[in-house]
């Protein structure tokens, strides 16, 4: 009876329901932008709200902050704005001019302008090719004119940023015949960025300002802002090899002493846990027999913390496994069960666990491993989670939810976290985590970190290995100016020292990090204040830097079959901060070009012009890792401290003066480790050169203010 | 007041409905399996029909042929399939047993086995990674085990071989810990393979039979069958340089006849048409001012057939163009139109067009280009074609209309005709089309080779240019022991005598293919009247073979952090029909290792016994290509011919045996031009060998049967 029912009244009700359907989907779907904040407008095609990417983080926008920025006009034509649904996905093209650029889209390590490229934004371990697959898939874009768009769906999302060429285009390309005409290009101008979700409907926002660094603010500003990182973060850290125990970590805390070299985090590998691959997350008896002891005494004693290594998936029949069981997903990894951690109860119970076993015995954070992929390691895309999420959304924001689980477990006991995550999304830049990976090219690790600054994610180009001395310098000095310094040895057990010929200039990069705390600190502060990413591409800072020229390449029947160019991207220097351009060696480079923003620039070494925007040709020895800085830069230093303990009140601040140029720089300050400084509890301390004059103000209050500033002209 | 009634029932619409899909979509759905023919099943989950890859190529099963196979038992246990939906897509997983493996899935050019191997089964130009991206996607797999899975649809599908674990598996892996046990894996027991399409409801079809070559044939008679290509198709072909004029192509054919080498078919490229990227399909005045009498004479004087390059997309404003215009596309590739062959209009439109330029003057067949990739050249995914059809669909097909649309316009004529195509799936395999590409490893050649005979593909490792002589008389050994024996010289305009100090052996391996013509044209016969591939996998003939062996590989944080085994496919020989085992040689060996079948196996030149199944060691020097031939072989060849013309009922057979086996051949023959033999005008004589004695049987008709046919008796 009731299939006859449905046999007659069912194709009736799809007519009706259709008719609805495309009357309610299609009608103005691309006018519907509602202004949330000054130059934010957001438009919302869903039915009902489903899981995002801002909804697995948990964040809410900076609402204060946001609503400080002045308005912006609407920066596209909104008739040129298409969203469009059709069977169960959501299609969105935006217009896009001639010479306009694009850049974003996630962590791609070997271009940086995204124009003529293809990305299916897919969570994974990076693989070599910028196609999509990487550790933080972002789906936000930023323009060269000034907007930039987050589609925040948590899917595979496919982005064609100008290749798609419609029939009628707007601006439609001249025909070439490949035969006769040299000019003919394989790749045809192509008028629109488009997009296929698929969702039905989608969370859109637009964001528009002055300039590409100011859209790249509110959008971090919009997704939880940015963080202040624990002071002891910013130290050096060490990664030891996987099966050492207490007493080889003694020895090697012990080692960095004796040999001088900074150290402030040790980072414990696999071989802590009982049984790893998958995790028990309790200490080996065998190895760490008496962890609590161990963790207070490095504390205490040795100013060192301990961040451990672990990967999400649970041993199984482990205590923590045999809480989490509920929770767990259809699938397993390395036979370990999959958390689902969309549900508070599966938190709670994780954060009992480690905060029984590993928070309450002082340690200080994680490095959570293997939540980006390989698919083949992985849950597939069609496992299930008990909170009904499929595999593939629960791919794209693992990363995001265990980087909220753990934080959350720290904010409960008002402590700051630093960690390491290997996926990240829209959404999860306010979690104190940075990413790392088992790729290892030295100059597309530095790619990274530049691109990493269109995305809301912070990205480090660890040391673990070199084939020849001169490398492991350049890898060395490259990552002292990144998020976390950091050797990693887990599986080679390299040491700072392992290269005595060029321990020297080892030593000295990392103590120039250690002096360049204060500037650093308040970099991060930025971060948290306005959203502005401590280290930048150098089209955040210039954004008309003509970063790229055409390369011409020869026809191949193999390599080059359709004669195409090449753009050359700005893809190896980039800013720390206002003030100081970093223009890292690689290994066989005996000299490199560095290309200067408008304006003034100086040797920080020694306060000589180098130049005023355009290419600068630059040799330097091994001992030095090339920094250019701003006309009128302010940078606070200390002097080189081994450990961030010894950074306190008392510690002499000189502030180094550059060039000629007027400005001011925000000093920041606070405890250093507890979250008081989301209620204010921090000090803003301007530092102000006018010609030769200097003076200090205090911007909110001084309780943080360093008793001792003097000034230093390097610039004579 | 729409809106309203909407508002209102809507919800209890969608109530209902939602109650009446529950039931109906998931009851029994894995457990439909009709079957269709001996070892043949059917499990059709789709509420109607819907475009698939079948229904796009517009082929039906050889019901005929298939009806004579016996039968077999259902080769898995239904209970242990699953198909079901949700969301708009089908979830399907087959259950997988230890020992069991898997082959099939698409072109791959470096693996052959397909456990523990994830793909996104995706028309593109193969890119250098096995993950599903390349021109024959066939979502078809085999199994050891000796049955079949055809997924038929026109979508991309993912298929992970064996690499989920479900947390209740029923074959559960063995948890260990990383830390501590040295037999930890990477990659866990899995026992399923599980596939995603992304359609609501699939036409599966399952195949099985005594061993997984029976398999293959099934797979491929459904699918239409093999065909049988045009004499002329099996001899040499030679492209020549793009600009290439009437005059120069000339001088070309003279050349090869001066200095003595095969020449069939000469290729000419992009340089004919008018213009091109995209193309009018109209001939150049200026470079082949009179194309017909040009034709002419080539076919009359030389004997010589011309094959034509195009890609698809269509001049603006050209002639053809104009037809086609309400039949195009949303979008463009190079500027140019994008028919949409599905519409029977276009189809007439195209056909009329290139039978009045080209099939009516002469012209014997096509290179259709650019139907697979890449994803920047073609349109995008969100294009939309005036059948309703949207880009991934016709992405997955476009090469199966092309193939399906030329072929029809010489089927019309009664002619034959044999091409090259660079993208086909499963439905194409009764085309006469072999795929080739832009890439050139050598070695991955073969072993895109040997991956076609599990895809119902052909595929051919063209010559184009090399780095020194020994490579070039390597791979011109390799290519006349494949579907097109063929030298390239698109772009480098090099000539089979580039080389000259192994010109005389590029000339023996040439005529040696002419001479291998009636063995070669009987295998092809085997393609049509039984679904046998022509050239195969080692598995396919005993699929006991021990081809791999796991490689340990060391731990390396960056090449292999997770310290994977490496397992060595059999992917560098391959069977050329029932009896002759090609092992090639790749530039830089002086050595190569060839595993041999079950059986005692002989030299191809000498006629001695080299061994009996197992591995065996080979040194060949530049002027061979390394050969084996079965115990019992039974090879009939021609004299050294120069072209197909010269090969008529007349030319001498000389029947080679090898071995002391008993056994029988099928010699076949037919007019070698026309489809005639679709309606049983062919010959097939039965070659048998008894000891020492031999004799000839009549088996369907003599009408083309050889006059002289003697034997020799190559073991002594």
């Amino acid at each position: 009876m009731k299939q006859r029912i449905q046999s007659i009244i069912l194709p009736l009700l799809i007519l009706f329901l259709a008719m609805g359907c495309t009357n309610a989907d299609q009608s103005n779907l691309s006018k519907k932008w509602k202004k949330v904040y000054p130059g934010v407008w957001k438009n919302d095609s869903r039915k009902s709200p489903t899981y995002d990417l801002l909804s697995s983080s948990g964040s809410s926008p900076k609402t204060e902050i946001l609503k400080t920025f002045k308005n912006s006009a609407f920066p596209l034509s909104k008739n040129e704005i298409e969203i469009s649904q059709k069977n169960g996905k959501t299609y969105l093209s935006f217009p896009l001019e001639r010479k306009e650029q694009i850049y974003g889209l996630g962590l791609n390590f070997k271009t940086v302008k995204r124009r003529g490229q293809i990305f299916r934004l897919h969570v994974d371990h990076y693989n070599g090719v910028d196609n999509g697959r990487n550790h933080a898939p972002v789906p936000f874009f930023v323009s060269s004119k000034g907007y930039g768009v987050l589609i925040n769906a948590a899917r595979y999302i496919d982005v064609y940023v100008g290749t798609g060429v419609r029939k009628n285009a707007k601006n439609p390309a001249v025909v070439k015949d490949r035969n006769m005409d040299p000019t003919w290009e394989p790749m045809p101008y192509s008028d629109n960025i488009e997009i296929i979700v698929p969702e039905s409907g989608v969370d859109v926002i637009l964001f528009a300002g002055d300039n590409m660094m100011e859209v790249v603010q509110k959008f971090n500003l919009y997704c939880g802002g940015g963080f202040i990182p624990p002071k002891w973060g910013l130290g050096f850290w060490h990664r030891t090899p996987t099966m050492y125990n207490q007493k080889k970590v003694t020895e090697e805390i012990n080692n960095f002493k004796k040999k001088k070299f900074p150290l402030d985090v040790i980072g414990l590998e696999p071989g802590w846990h009982s049984k790893a691959y998958p995790c028990t997350f309790e200490w080996d008896s065998t190895r760490f027999p008496t962890p609590k002891q161990f963790t207070q005494k490095l504390l205490k004693k040795d100013h060192i913390r301990l961040n451990l290594w672990c990967n999400p998936y649970l041993w199984p029949g482990s205590d923590l496994d045999k809480k989490m069981e509920p929770y767990t997903g259809s699938h397993t990894v390395w036979n370990g069960t999959i958390p689902d951690y969309t549900i508070p109860e599966a938190q709670k119970v994780f954060q009992n666990h480690i905060k029984k076993h590993q928070l309450d015995l002082g340690i200080s954070g994680f490095k959570i491993d293997e939540v980006d992929g390989l698919d083949r390691w992985l849950w597939p895309d069609y496992a299930t989670f008990p909170s009904g999420l499929d595999g593939e959304q629960m791919r794209q924001t693992y990363g995001t939810l265990l980087m909220k689980t753990t934080n959350d477990a720290y904010r409960s006991k008002n402590e700051r976290t630093y960690g390491l995550i290997r996926a990240a999304n829209a959404g999860s830049v306010s979690y104190p985590y940075v990413i790392y990976n088992d790729y290892y090219n030295h100059k597309d690790f530095i790619t990274a970190l530049i691109n990493s600054s269109f995305s809301g994610v912070l990205w480090t180009p660890e040391v673990r290995a070199s084939k020849t001395s001169e490398e492991w310098v350049r890898r060395m000095q490259s990552v002292c100016f990144a998020p976390i310094a950091m050797l990693n040895a887990w599986a080679n057990g390299t040491k700072p020292w392992s290269y005595p010929e060029v321990y020297e200039a080892c030593q000295e990069v990392a103590f120039l990090r250690m002096q360049l705390l204060p500037y650093i600190y308040s970099t991060f502060a930025q971060y948290y204040l306005k959203g502005t990413p401590p280290f930048r591409a150098m089209e955040l800072v210039d954004h008309q830097i003509k970063g790229g020229i055409k390369v011409s390449k020869k026809l191949d029947d193999t390599e080059n079959p359709y004669a195409e160019t090449a753009s050359k991207d700005l893809k190896d220097q980039y800013m720390m901060g206002d003030y100081i351009l970093v223009a890292p060696m690689f290994e066989g480079q005996k000299k490199r070009e560095v290309l200067l923003p408008k304006g003034r620039w100086f040797d920080f070494y020694t306060g000589k012009l180098v130049g005023e925007g355009g290419k600068i040709t630059v040799q330097c020895g091994l001992d030095k890792i090339p920094l250019f800085i701003k006309d009128g830069a302010i940078i606070p230093m200390i002097p080189k401290i081994r450990q961030t303990s010894e950074w306190t009140l008392e510690t002499p601040i000189t502030v180094r003066v550059y060039g000629n140029k007027s400005g001011s720089f925000e000093l920041y300050n606070d405890d250093g480790s507890s979250l008081n400084y989301e209620k204010g509890d921090y000090s803003l301390i301007k530092l102000k050169r006018d010609g030769t004059s200097t003076s200090t103000e205090i911007i909110n209050n001084g309780k943080w203010q360093p008793k001792h500033i003097s000034w230093e002209f390097v610039t004579k």
